[in-house]
């Protein structure tokens, strides 16, 4: 454990705020450590009735990479993560889902990031029309959970949420030995 | 494609530097873009001779969550993958590694970090001693990769990178249905 003494505010921006706390270690000597605030995510892996799954393909500035990802979105303050999934799934993709089915949660980089994202299955419901943010750029592709696994394993998929919800997919079918059913609504 | 237009320095820190970009997006509007500089990171899952894998367990300051992670570290400036992961996993397991093998590398989080995680697989080869950085506090504990794959579906391992790479471990050991035989050195 590592006890807050003292924060120092750095940066307050759109995605990100960056703080800089003074911490007590369990030695009992003091650091610095910095965190970059940020209100968690969420990630959808729709499959529509054809057993394909929806995946966007964008320009991502931070990695300056074309990458191919389930789509997500940032939570707004105080969003409930469901929430969010079903409003940015419509979005990026135009359809909605349904029997959506909580797959836990991954911790992209934790010493110094508090982003969490809430991942998510769903199939595909209705169909509403895509609706992007201004600065949104994407191409929506469809693949088999197969090809999916298949780009990972060639890294072609890099993306951290998209590989552990894919094989997280994966781990279910295979264990239930038929179509996800453990649906939260 | 989104084109650097100027950029301004917010932070330069102890592990990470941040930075604001006005950038040219492809519909020829302009938009700001906040990037998390990082040189990026390596992780290492090293088996030993009994098949078990050796995780860290260590309170995580960014997502203020003890987390069981496969051991990892950040590259210095211009440092190569390979050697960082030589070094750190004899500083935090005390083991080093053999027959290393490349498993591809994620993107934590695209959008505004910079940072990539270069994964590898190695085998448990000399004893030298734990050499911890002194602000780190961990538990190395082993685990059987069945045991990690049950971890991460419980939730109860939510570190990007370890579910990645316990993932794509599980898939080459079942692809060549014998021991991993890609090694690179």
């Amino acid at each position: 454990m590592e006890k807050k003494i003292s924060s120092e505010r750095i940066y307050e921006g759109k995605i990100i705020n960056l703080r800089k706390d003074k911490v007590l270690l369990p030695n009992n000597e003091f650091t610095f450590r910095e965190v970059i605030e940020h209100n968690g995510g969420v990630a959808i892996a729709l499959e529509n009735d054809d057993g394909k799954f929806f995946l966007v393909n964008q320009f991502r500035y931070g990695s300056q990479k074309n990458m191919l990802e389930f789509p997500a979105g940032k939570k707004e303050k105080g969003e409930d993560s469901l929430s969010t999934a079903k409003r940015e799934i419509i979005e990026e993709t135009g359809y909605s889902g349904k029997d959506y089915m909580y797959l836990g949660s991954i911790v992209p980089t934790g010493a110094y990031l508090e982003e969490i994202i809430d991942m998510y299955y769903a199939k595909v419901d209705m169909f509403y029309g895509q609706n992007l943010d201004s600065d949104e750029f994407i191409i929506v592709e469809q693949y088999t959970l197969d090809d999916i696994i298949n780009k990972i394993m060639k890294n072609e998929i890099i993306d951290a949420k998209t590989i552990a919800m894919a094989f997280k997919i994966k781990e279910i079918k295979s264990l239930t030995n038929i179509n996800i059913t453990n649906y939260i609504k």
